[in-house]
């Protein structure tokens, strides 16, 4: 088989650059380990910025997330007892996030995918990007242990963290800068109305809470814990006591409480890999850097990645120039950065570490106190939140 | 003898506190170690903040500061090469800071106070406070070997880090919080024409370094050491080579240098203790807090203590309301932990630190990028660096 971009991975930024390339008229194939329901199954995050929206929008993929999605126009820091509003539509004149599950994403651009007929293999095994340090890469794979090989102008790694795109890379030409946190987040789903209509992050001295929602009937909480913790240990009821503990009385008392139908432990990592383009392979999203959920930056960040590199593959195949894709790793990177600066500095901000001493801890206490009474760093929190301009 | 405050220490808290109190007609005595010509050659910083020159005209010593002084509006943070403005004018809706040396603060308030008649009593050994617990407060002290007795309504400890007051409370009733950094600031002055007009901070991979001044012939400049560092070990040549090193090309082409006339090492450190009243005891400036010296808020928190403290003093003998003295360490530390938050988050900013990693070195580059590049990270920079309100 034969293509332009052979993209590895069917998650949210393979999906939403193939969708940005069919639509411009550039032939693209995507490739996926795992298998279309195993992908609709994956629970993730979903706060986007206006510039993801703008994409999906883009991509002609929009239409259910503004009819479902739901527009937040502000959050909440919850501590010392008490919640402060980050007013983000007033500080940052007039934007917002949308609240919308990836999953959802993930669904509306691969039925877009479906309706253009352009082709994703699913269960496509030993997937494997090779010669691109030539104009001339090929992808491998197995389906049902028969070998298959796609020739291509481009590879597009979109293969998350664990992919095979960034670990063909030879590794005296990548370097990587990596974070790990002493805690993991604690998450379940239930079937209750969100016990606020914004988001809330709680930094308490048993440690960070999130209260976020998919929709006006689904709740997401989460509430830091240890990384040795075991979710079997953790109940339904310990975890709505916990959460209820770290949250301020009045929106303790408002808790809506259910059977969870969803409960799992995740790290907290930061990790950046440069450059993002090796030749004739660009890596896009997770394959190239990870921020921990505070601030809901992945997917946002996968998304300006797969912005940068269609305008680079568009104006290679309209206008024959490489300036785009050759400037696709540098201003990838650049906005890369300051969200990765901007989730650590948030995660920082709002949880407890457990070798934090004492002048650390009024440090932070510090921070908020200064921050929520500040408006150029409520505006400074605001801009990030929403997202730094591509 | 007996008055209603006595003052230890005569540093500019403690001569600022007298000032304002002997305007006010409330009698008050200061006592010092040391000798006046000792006090007058202490070397120290010397960027005002405008709150700390309100203070300074309030107590009739600001002529000679409006004279001589440089207000500033602005300065350079200096990296990769490059410098950048924080115009402070434009981004704080026109606040500035004023450049006069410690030095001359501590001289126009001596002046002004012999000229006013109230009494110093310098070279006073063993001072010690005593009974701050009880309403009949007193402070002992010896002169050529004869001890001494004030009795007081209120001591104000103004005696700086080393000083006895805060060493005369029990250890139970405070706490403190510490922060020492793995380095050092080695100065020198020079009687040269400054470099730049304004202040230039420099993160260089060779470390920290600050261009500063004293008037418009007198430098004042510091590059970032080791905590080993022998002063003997730093020739004239070798510190004006380090400090090329550091700046941007155009700055180190038009450095003008000169022999030293001064030549130290000062080790940086936060630190807070907690209350900052015991009893009839106050804690003031130094003696209750220290900061690194990066961003210049030493002296101008001492002032916000002298101005709560001096609000409460005048309060108690106006009205006999003990309701602004009540207050004092309250308000007081909520304003130095904000001081403290951003004098450590600029000196983590401007360092380099021993033991940073490769991820926290891109993190403290991705800070400065954002920082330089977003109007709100700046005001928020600016708005701290001329000072929060009282």
């Amino acid at each position: 088989m034969r293509t332009k971009v052979a993209i590895i991975g069917s998650g949210p930024s393979g999906l939403l650059l193939g969708q940005l390339l069919t639509k411009a008229g550039i032939d693209n194939v995507i490739l996926d380990r795992v298998s279309k329901d195993y992908i609709l199954g994956r629970v993730r995050a979903g706060v986007l910025e206006e510039g993801t929206v703008g994409l999906l929008d883009k991509a002609g993929c929009g239409a259910r997330m503004h009819e479902e999605g739901l527009p937040h126009d502000g959050f909440s820091l919850a501590f010392d007892g008490r919640d402060h509003r980050i007013d983000l539509l007033g500080l940052t004149g007039g934007k917002r996030v949308m609240v919308y599950g990836q999953t959802e994403v993930t669904r509306d651009l691969m039925e877009q995918r479906e309706r253009d007929g352009s082709v994703t293999i699913y269960e496509a095994s030993d997937v494997e990007p090779h010669d691109f340090d030539t104009t001339t890469p090929y992808v491998t794979y197995r389906t049902d242990g028969i070998s298959h090989r796609i020739d291509c102008d481009f590879i597009a790694g979109c293969d998350g963290f664990h992919g095979p795109s960034r670990k063909a890379v030879p590794e005296r030409a990548i370097r990587v800068f990596e974070k790990v946190y002493p805690f993991g987040w604690l998450g379940i789903l239930a079937e209750v109305a969100p016990v606020n209509h914004e988001l809330i992050y709680a930094n308490h001295p048993s440690g960070f809470a999130l209260c976020s929602m998919r929709s006006p009937t689904r709740s997401r909480y989460y509430v830091q814990c240890t990384l040795e913790e075991k979710i079997e240990d953790w109940s339904d009821d310990r975890f709505w006591d916990e959460l209820r503990r770290r949250l301020p009385a009045h929106h303790a008392e408002a808790l809506v409480t259910a059977p969870s139908f969803e409960k799992s432990i995740a790290p907290l990592r930061s990790f950046v890999a440069e450059p993002m383009r090796f030749g004739t392979m660009f890596l896009v999203g997770d394959a190239a850097h990870i921020v921990p959920p505070t601030g809901a930056k992945g997917l946002n960040l996968a998304a300006s990645d797969v912005y940068y590199l269609f305008e680079g593959l568009q104006q290679f195949y309209g206008e024959r120039s490489s300036a785009g894709i050759d400037a696709y790793s540098g201003k990838a990177l650049a906005r890369v950065w300051k969200a990765v600066r901007f989730s650590w500095w948030m995660t920082t901000m709002m949880h407890r570490f457990p070798d934090t001493d004492e002048f650390d801890q009024k440090i932070q206490e510090a921070e908020l106190d200064y921050l929520t009474h500040s408006r150029a760093a409520s505006t400074a929190l605001a801009e990030n939140y929403v997202g730094l301009p591509y």
